[in-house]
């Protein structure tokens, strides 16, 4: 128990609109205000000058003080958005104590690179709607079972019963088929709307000869092992009744070895889908699987995705390819945005690699591509892509392609890293270790290093998540409710769009990405009228009545040594968060929470307003959110 | 006096022969050997890994033991190339202490970004000649007259005697002209080989209405002031029987408005012409200078460098332009490479910003038609690209275009503010401040993660300068000789091909950017016969005759209060360097540097090797360089 590092007395600034009251609309040519909150507690400054990128050049800019209050100086300064992305960070002359920068990971007394400068971007944003949702990611084989008969099973298929334990490990574990369908989802509809959830994603719903179907045989159908099209369109329909957006799942990096496309380019190497993919004429090459080199003389003669056979590589550089699956209105992409009951945006599987082998890279190229499409068929459609690692180029360098991450990198591996039980035995998202408990001050440093390395409004688009179908369970990793529900309170306090994933809302168990794909208990009516589901729906409501808490800045206020906390803050109304991993104490000054009003806490939670300081005592791992006074 | 930080007890992992043995020629599709050093002096480890983006994503391999020396544990991996430039980093698996990660910037016990990962390129590198090589920058009408008659002056020119004092404030400061000439330049060639100089850089020769000729006319032809086209095949001659290369100065970014495209352009706006420029149909508009923005009724109906009316800005979106510049047998870029008494390469000014503006950035495929032109007409040519804040994202995203930068913002800017004379009252280069002089650990941090965001090769290749014709002199920031010949002995000894502007060897003064444009004092014997041209030599010496210095990694010793040491280390050869800016007394360990052989001292500078420490002490602003034993 520590009162924490004083974050509180470092500058602020970012992209919201407090800081930045008119850069979420802007357009290129535009000026808009940008300001700096300077807090009295830290040294004073003489004058503070914006540095921003114009044409390639730092061109600098005055500042001047419009605003004093209890806590802070408020400079302001105008930003010309020349380019596209323009990057700026602040300058603060200390006189005779020289300069510091202030960008977007913190305060530095040595020059620092561009990588974590401010970004104002032109691009057009996120939809609203996607910016201010709730994401719940549905694989359908289990999820829920209509009982309607879609006819035999497919020779494959290795059926479970409902109640079996997921194979998870020998080769019948993407084989085992329980049979959920898209009627299942809609029938439980209700379910999503009682978790205050209100963008339904689907794992890929074509067919395939798997169970996790991103081996698509079509991109032109539903599965009818799913329900077929109709069953989609009556989905859809019923989910945009209840205020729900549908979001499918399209893997443009491959298609699975019984593609139709692939079939016809096997036959004959002279037909237009030939050039969809990546043949060696020379027979099998060298390919790599996850885990390092496969020998050649095991291969396929075709560029496969991780070197397994059946999911080969899809290369962007066709024409007909581009035409056939993103680009204008008769592709993949658009065809299913189409119309009323049409999906309301795309989730890319494996969009960090797509486009990219060896000396080709397309894949800033086919970001754009899709997005494009996406504008002209369903301008406020929302794109999201799959990326595991650090995002930064692909959202800048790429910016005007994917809306969105799922945030592995900058949100999954910093929460999952503080709040691993102790002795986790789980391995790392694909790291050569296992989950590491690592100190709050190493997992704050990450939070900020990535936070800084995307622009603001990428941030707040990206999609969060502590866990999903290629994740082990949340709950087994973090090692009791309580730790799970201070995964779902960083998920709905810290900005971005949480995503939860079926089943972590009733504190479901896994210990793998397979093992999580675990059929939705509906009889256990334990689980559903538990704790653990009450608690999500009360934390997502939070996020859907608070404006600050879905669009508000970011500013640390402290890390102690199992507790952090942090201010939310929107003209008008400001929200702290302050999460533990363990018992913990943290002391917030008066002069930024004022009297603050409880929002939620966990059980045991108690919060203290005195004279200088509010004082949050959580007695176990938990949570307290605050609307500060 | 401190003894400093040890900084040889991290983990240490560059680009040089030592670690990387066979990335400085590698290919793509090539597996080569990695190795990282882990002092036994640290944590202990349990495991490496080496992480390494394939395709867009992270795959891990491990590495194994290969040696044991005695401060040093050596693991190796093998990193297979797939893209033309392969980014990884280590992974230090401290058992239950979790895990570090080991990248170009440091040791970490938190996650990071991929912004600081290492980097093995694919493109060819930099000619041997410019690596190895110290470049010398003459400003030509300031170096020397060779009294040859080069008829009447033009009308804009104010003619100055040799020694006058530089206008460098008025509107003369453009317009002086001293009458420096080409056969000036090689009647002294003698003393760029004296000073153990072999790449002449000169800045731009083109007919010109001013003095530094930026604002070309012409890019046919060479100055008449300056002796025309036969005085510079004849230099260039001159300079090759010398072992001396020659580069010329181009600006890709705009021309003069006397210049003949220009000109043609503004008489018919349907020439061909007309498109290498941005008109304004609709009259002048708003432009930015460097210190905000220009109300538009003052400026030109067309886009204009830093709304500078007399450097119209080019618009690289014209294909006649680049044909005409740029691409191919041709153009500009090629005619003055060709031949044996062709130039040897080109500094491109204003690259940063060439072919940027607001919402078109042509900048990469520019610089990559410059270079793939000098690689038809001259393969063995070098292309340096003015550079004034980070290059990384032109380097390394935009790789394959220019070889080099000038190194301001990851060289010059540190050791001024290392260096800067307290109370210095000199503007930062741009900056709206004074050179501050800041704390050797902040220079030191600014310094490695500025080195950290380019690539091993590009540091090796990149231009470190401490002024040019563009700065106030070294010598007038640093305040005394002393302090000028530890900035000589930083570029010497830190990684990057030293750029000596011509004067700085003398130790003359300047107070700004216009003013170091000084003539050259050729009567000032004392000068020549002194101690800071024998320094400048001696120390350009020991970079000639070292494999270490020119090539050799860059690990870093310690950071005191006001010293900093480092080792340069290649096969066989190990070079230490200590540098101080006030009197310091540094101790190295003996198991890193043997028995040293003293290569180089400041006056009264003393080393003495005891049992377990090598003691270098310094009485005040100064440098060592150790031969290792």
């Amino acid at each position: 128990m520590t009162r924490g590092t004083r974050l509180w007395a470092e500058p602020h600034h970012d992209g919201s609109a407090l800081h930045s009251p008119e850069a979420a609309a802007a357009t290129l040519g535009d000026v808009v205000p940008v300001l700096l909150r300077v807090p009295h507690a830290g040294p004073g400054v003489q004058a503070v000058h914006v540095r921003r990128l114009h044409d390639g050049e730092p061109f600098y800019t005055a500042a001047e003080v419009v605003r004093r209050d209890e806590h802070d100086t408020w400079w302001q300064a105008r930003l010309p958005l020349r380019n596209r992305m323009t990057h700026y960070r602040w300058l603060l002359d200390d006189g005779p104590d020289g300069y510091r920068w202030v960008n977007a990971a913190g305060t530095w007394s040595h020059d620092v690179t561009d990588a974590a400068d401010f970004v104002v971007s032109t691009y057009r944003p996120a939809p609203d709607w996607a910016v201010d949702g709730v994401v719940y990611q549905v694989f359908p084989d289990r999820f829920a079972r209509s009982g309607v008969d879609h006819g035999p099973l497919p020779d494959w298929a290795v059926p479970a019963e409902w109640g079996d334990p997921v194979e998870h490990t020998g080769p019948e574990t993407p084989l085992q088929l329980f049979g959920g369908d898209l009627a299942g989802v809609e029938q439980h509809l209700d379910h999503l709307a009682r978790l205050g959830v209100d963008i339904l994603y689907l794992t890929p719903f074509f067919p395939a000869a798997s169970n996790h179907r991103y081996n698509a045989s079509s991109f032109d159908r539903v599965d009818p092992l799913l329900g077929g099209d109709e069953a989609l369109a009556s989905l859809v329909r019923a989910a945009h009744r209840a205020g729900i957006r549908v979001m499918g799942d399209l893997t443009t990096n491959h298609t699975g070895d019984t593609h139709e496309w692939f079939l016809a380019a096997q036959a004959d190497r002279s037909s237009p889908e030939a050039s969809f993919y990546y043949f060696f004429d020379e027979g099998p090459q060298p390919q790599h699987g996850p885990r390092g080199e496969v020998a050649a003389a095991d291969g396929p003669d075709y560029e496969a995705w991780f070197a397994i056979p059946s999911l080969p590589k899809l290369d962007h550089a066709s024409p007909e390819l581009r035409r056939r699956m993103v680009e204008g209105p008769g592709s993949v992409v658009a065809r299913w945005l189409e119309g009323p009951d049409g999906l309301d945006g795309w989730r890319i599987d494996v969009a960090n690699m797509t486009g990219r082998r060896a000396d080709d890279d397309h894949n800033h190229e086919v970001a754009r591509a899709v997005r494009r499409t996406m504008d002209e068929t369903k301008p406020d459609s929302f794109l999201l892509a799959e990326h595991f690692h650090d995002t930064s180029d692909d959202v800048t360098t790429g910016a005007g392609g994917w809306d969105a991450v799922m945030n592995y990198a900058a949100f999954t591996r910093p929460v999952w890293e503080w709040l691993a039980e102790p002795g986790c035995r789980i391995g790392f998202l694909g790291l050569p270790v296992e989950v590491p408990r690592k100190r709050t001050e190493d997992v704050v440093a990450a939070m900020r290093q990535f936070a800084a390395a995307v622009p603001w409004h990428q941030a707040l688009q990206n999609v969060n998540n502590i866990g999903s179908h290629d994740t082990p369970r949340a709950r087994t990793v973090f090692g009791s409710d309580e730790a799970l529900l201070v995964g779902a309170a960083l998920l709905v306090g810290y900005p971005g769009i949480p995503m939860v994933f079926a089943g972590d809302e009733l504190g479901l168990e896994a210990e793998d990405g397979e093992h999580a794909r675990t059929p939705m208990p509906w009889d256990d009516d334990d689980r559903f009228a538990g704790a653990v589901l009450e608690a999500y729906a009360g934390l997502l409501g939070l996020r859907r009545r608070s404006t600050a808490l879905r669009r508000g800045g970011m500013r640390w206020l402290c890390a102690g040594e199992d507790d952090m906390a942090w201010l939310r803050e929107a003209p008008g109304e400001r929200v702290a968060v302050v999460v533990a991993r363990a018992a913990s104490t943290v002391d917030l000054p008066v002069s930024l929470l004022g009297e603050p009003t409880l929002l939620w806490r966990s059980p045991g939670a108690t919060v203290e307003a005195g004279a200088t300081v509010v004082q949050v005592q959580l007695p176990g791992p938990g949570a307290v959110v605050l609307r500060c006074g």
